[in-house]
């Protein structure tokens, strides 16, 4: 329901580690009026990726830091309700960085807002989940970089997340074998039982280097990496010949302050390894080839997704700190 | 001269750290015999190369470990004394896996000895400089994944050495900036005055990753990695957007008994950085190309090399120490 005040969480100071109350502030200002030939938009989902935490360091990402004093920057999913814009019909739905906030103005914001299709059938969420952002990442990070082929193992770290569930279900649908690490039984259960993930290693077991060397008695052709750290160290160790590293985030090293320190490169010479960086705003002309093919996927039942869900805007900074504790399975929503 | 005998260094014991007294046995055998089909090769020149150490780890490489009491593995360079195989006529000269011996038999190693071309008119040195494998090295590290543009910033490492020298002048041919790491003044000069370096970085000066960072003012486009662990780091903290890391070498990290650790990924993964481990062998069907092309440029002034040169058989293992204390400049080579 629209109303005539704006919540919108504004950058107060940078986290030293983890997002603490110092970190953010909510305040509250008039609805913004779009212009002649813009739009507005109600701000109705807030992705929550690890991606919110880099934003707010101190060192430019791929984007530059958010600054103190401005909205926090994030993925979400809103419903256009006036507009001056024919792309944006009245009604329909955009996603893009609409931010920490209860509206958003079209053509204000770093990157365009796109129009989603109205017609796929599928559950608002999965505009955010296996058809958003993350699963778009794991579709060009499988298929462009990390390019599994039949019988080979494809390990991925952060399983049970939004990205790491649907890297897994792409590698079966190529005929690899599919190993997740994940953080707990439920998720490894999930993993396993519902997306069919070949094993699933919790990596709170007290043996879990070793669950992970037995999951993989052919080695690693492909490490998509979301997680970096000793989970990064110990899947660098059984790196086959010619294997793939699709470098996709680094989520245990977000909040250290010392950044001086990543795994061993020897065996990635020895072993003529490939490791490639990828952000996946590199691949925006190509989003539709994605999205179609993994609407299609979800729409046959071959990708499944799922989502955790959290209620209110003002709980979006808490969300993030879950992220981290792995608190979540699938995607991580807000519901504004 | 041939004599009738064979002096044969076998390993005794894998180091822990540095070769020593215990590492290797110099035994004395008769000269072998060729049996049909075979060619005797006297082994004229020993090349002396980091792999040489990683060879007699407890680890496989790209090759397996040398075994105790088997003669050790290098290149070489030899002349064939007498022949029953019509590739390798009486007088000419092979290239390939020679040993630390004084002759060796054709067909018995893990790899072809390779005939060398007899007329070049280049030094024979060259051959094992930058027409060999070090030159061949840098020939594909650069242009199969460095693939440097015009006006780009290359770094190598260890830049004095056999591979890192050819490396540069590649780095100048194709239009790019090329900045050396060499340990002392010597070498920093002979990079800058007679190779063409735009400039060379002394890494034993107190300030050189300052020099580093003023060197490349506009970052760095390729890495060339030859020796990693500190020097890796720094320059991993320049890698520019789109950087490209031939990984070739881990010289500093050979003689560690702890491999555990290497440079963050965070700008590999900001940063969209390629990092590729190669192993020259895996080009072993297209040295020609590279060798041709390398002779031209040799032969036109445009890539130069230089030679180090060590007398006798009997200083081979100190000359793979030598190697790790940067004591040579370009080629390290033992006149057998």
């Amino acid at each position: 329901m629209a109303t005539d005040v704006n919540r919108r969480y504004v950058l107060r100071k940078r986290p030293n580690g983890r997002i603490d109350d110092s970190t953010f502030e909510l305040i509250e200002e008039p609805v913004p009026a779009p212009g002649s030939g813009q739009a507005l938009v109600q701000n109705l989902y807030v992705s929550v990726d690890p991606t919110n935490r880099a934003w707010i360091g101190e060192e430019p990402t791929y984007l530059p830091p958010v600054g103190i004093g401005e909205c926090m920057r994030s993925v979400g999913l809103g419903r256009v309700i006036s507009s001056d814009d024919d792309r944006y019909p009245e009604g329909s739905l955009v996603t893009g960085l609409t931010g920490w906030q209860d509206y958003v103005v079209t053509g204000e914001g770093e990157i365009p807002l796109t129009p989603v299709p109205g017609d796929t059938g599928l559950p608002i969420e999965s505009m955010l989940g296996a058809l958003g952002l993350t699963g778009v990442t794991a579709y060009f990070g499988m298929l462009d970089i990390g390019k599994p082929q039949e019988g080979e193992t494809v390990v991925v770290s952060a399983a049970a997340g939004a990205v790491g569930s649907v890297v897994g279900q792409i590698a079966k649908l190529k005929g690899a074998r599919a190993v997740g690490i994940a953080g707990g039984a439920e998720k490894c259960a999930w993993l396993v039982d519902e997306l069919g993930f070949d094993a699933a290693i919790d990596r709170h077991a007290s043996d879990w280097k070793q669950q992970l060397r037995d999951a993989c008695p052919n080695g690693v052709d492909v490490d998509f990496e979301n997680v970096g750290g000793e989970i990064m160290r110990e899947v660098f160790g059984l790196l086959n010949l010619n294997a793939r590293v699709p470098l996709c985030g680094l989520i245990s090293e977000y909040n250290d302050t010392d950044r001086q320190s990543g795994p061993s490169l020897q065996r990635v010479l020895v072993n003529r390894v490939t490791i490639k960086g990828f952000i996946i705003l590199d691949y925006f002309g190509r989003f539709p080839e994605a999205i179609a093919q993994l609407g299609q996927w979800v729409a046959e039942g071959k990708v499944k997704d799922k989502h955790t869900m959290v209620e209110g805007l003002e709980k979006a900074p808490e969300a993030v700190n879950m992220l981290f504790d792995g608190d979540n399975i699938g995607k991580l929503i807000v519901k504004v």
